[in-house]
């Protein structure tokens, strides 16, 4: 383990990427670096910065802030389970801070949990460095698979099982990440996903980063999904402040932006972002961009 | 005039600034200082970005880049400009770049828009640095006065001159603008105002940065007006890539969130950002931020 890391320079933590976002850069003060590794996967750094809380970073961005991170957990958990009438059984992808976890299993109606994390020291470094997003893990619906993604829904697809909500919380597509970008693995995610299943999937970028990017991945998701919508959610420590997500419906009579449920008093007391208003809010685009990404 | 900035380094331009946003930076990469001199009232820098096209600073904040203007200039104008049903008479305190007024005469109804500035400074420059902005000044229903917005009401106030919508498209109350975020400043808005009339304020924080200093803002707002409410708008060059906005009505039956106008197919082939959904998406709040801000 190293204290050092390329991105901290007099204290500051910088988030540059010249070719996904070039000219532009985020900034936050460091505290403390808490951990530095390359794992297996990625290199994996994790500081305590002065207004944020403890923050999780890989391969140079940032994943998620202790201080926003709810406003990215909640949209891509509850976008998708309330857009669902009864959703039983959810495979997250990815997340293996948990965060999404803790609010999949806000869901009553959840049976069954399931996480497929690629790198296992992302759980075990989040149950350490973030444990109010990693305390979802001891939850008795939770299941967590050790593998890669893709692979896991390769043998699902053989082995037949199905899934109501299936969200990929995954990383940015220049790492490990980059497979969960391309038609295969929407047609794996079809496959397993139940006759009324929905998905939602981070799309790495937001519409004022690279909405031809953005418009290539609706173009990919619609050519297996007789339905996919992107909306978005709004948090400061994401680039340009918004990160986009699509929602995909295997049933073209789901609307996503119209959701079928909506919080019990008793779950909306446990939400600090997500509400019904903001949930169809979300998906409403600047004129600019709705020409673009619409269908 | 010197090409040297304070928050130029190694070729960035960084936003930091302690008391507003601890802990969290923003950056643009430059290309070259256009122009920067202290004004009478205000440091200017104006720089062309290496992607942000040239862009605007005031006092160290970033005021307006080429490449996002239109999401700030066209909701902090349509917003109040669709919520009134027949605006004829309109008045823009501070705006000096001329973005506002861009938008304003867009609107066929619009009789008279006048621009209220303090620093003509930021006039000559936008003409010449801006002029995608800075082209409405030539606009016939447009007058300028170049003087300072508070004591231009007071006069307002004297007079009996009565407005449809008044815009405070100002700088952050840290500088020139303090007054324009005072009881005083509102109750002046309130007697300039026709009956029906509406007023709009850039609020110079966002729900992440400063929520008790939005709430105060409001109470402010609804000591003197029957209803005021928050907005925000997206834009990646405002601090946590969101600003909000406090729209005010004298009449308590206009609704704000639900606008009595939409655009014309012709008005909204001139809109980048603006459209009627996004105008109610504007005032769905975050779960957190909704219970201190609603009334």
């Amino acid at each position: 383990m190293s204290s050092q890391h390329p991105c901290i320079t007099d204290g500051w933590f910088n988030e540059v990427n010249d070719k996904s976002f070039p000219g532009q850069a985020f900034s936050l003060k460091v505290n403390k670096v808490l951990y530095h590794e390359k794992s297996q996967f990625q290199d994996i750094l994790i500081f305590e910065s002065s207004d944020y809380g403890n923050v999780l970073v890989l391969d140079g961005i940032i994943q998620v802030s202790e201080r926003d991170e709810f406003a990215y957990q909640e949209m891509i958990s509850h976008v998708p389970l309330y857009t669902h009438e009864n959703p039983k059984k959810i495979l997250v992808i990815g997340g293996g801070d948990g965060g999404v976890l803790r609010e999949v299993v806000k869901h009553s109606c959840v049976e069954e949990a399931t996480l497929v994390e690629i790198d296992s020291r992302v759980i075990e470094l989040s149950k350490k460095y973030l444990p109010g997003m990693a305390c979802s893990f001891k939850h008795p619906k939770v299941r967590v698979k050790l593998c890669d993604g893709f692979q896991f829904l390769r043998d699902v697809a053989e082995s037949g099982t199905k899934y109501d909500v299936i969200i990929t919380d995954s990383s940015d597509p220049d790492g490990p990440a980059e497979a969960f970008f391309q038609m295969e693995y929407f047609e794996l995610l079809y496959k397993a996903l139940n006759d009324n299943g929905v998905v939602i999937a981070q799309a790495s970028e937001n519409v004022w980063l690279n909405l031809d990017y953005l418009k290539t991945l609706l173009h990919t998701a619609r050519a297996v999904f007789p339905l996919a919508e992107y909306c978005s959610t709004m948090l400061p420590t994401y680039t340009s402040g918004q990160l986009g997500l699509i929602t995909c419906c295997k049933n073209p009579k789901v609307n996503p932006t119209d959701p079928s449920r909506v919080p019990t008093e008793e779950e909306q007391t446990n939400m600090r972002y997500y509400n019904r208003g903001i949930h169809s809010a979300a998906f409403v685009l600047p004129t600019w961009a709705g020409k673009v990404l619409k269908p």
